[in-house]
């Protein structure tokens, strides 16, 4: 999905951007509810993402835009984009090219605790 | 479910807590895979939760622990818990009791962008 330009400003309106100018990004595989990743998004990556539909975050580690799967291939193609009461933050329904994790796993949420420790529950992905 | 300190220890190993020593926790109803909310926890926030198997935040706004639903009786019980590849993001699988957003709505994502703007996608639940 791409949104006009009045739609975005509406968006942006709403967001309660920290300190840093971030807001948490939440991505969600369409369709089967799994969440596949936690990143942040300043104003100019939420613009981008709802002008060109695809994900594009902040990278608080190297401080740039980072642009999901520029790389790897492991696009982001954004379904929806939703907004909770206190405007920080974003909840993303996507549409995920091959890993969302960078370990090379469908998700990064690939370790629970368990009552002997912390288990691994997913492995990596096969290209 | 409650975890046994051997569990809690592990896993309170594996957090990187950021600068104000929190960690991001997104709430997702068991089953459904529902993103509820997404709140923040301080160390004490994530012992108790896999102490008690009751959730507990730690509030921002009033710098102090917030027993989801102690007020409200909106509680959230903990089925599972996981934590992504870079320990700063908590994945909870919860039960949750009534409406787990402040207005009332069963979660806080309620509000999309749509080609004409923002949109309500949900009501406040009839207690």
């Amino acid at each position: 999905m791409t949104y006009p330009e009045g739609a975005i400003a509406k968006l942006l309106e709403s967001v309660a951007f920290d300190a840093n100018g971030l807001v948490a990004a939440i991505a969600q595989r369409h369709g089967t509810g799994e969440v596949l990743m936690l990143a942040w998004m300043n104003r100019d990556a939420v613009r981008e993402t709802l002008e060109t539909g695809r994900v594009t975050y902040w990278s608080r580690s190297r401080q740039a835009m980072w642009r999901k799967g520029e790389t790897s291939g492991h696009v982001q193609t954004l379904r929806s984009l939703r907004i909770d009461c206190d405007g920080d933050a974003l909840l993303l329904g996507v549409d995920q090219i091959g890993a969302a994790c960078h370990t090379n796993r469908p998700n990064c949420f690939f370790r629970e605790v368990r009552e002997d420790g912390l288990v691994t529950i997913s492995e990596p992905i096969e290209d």
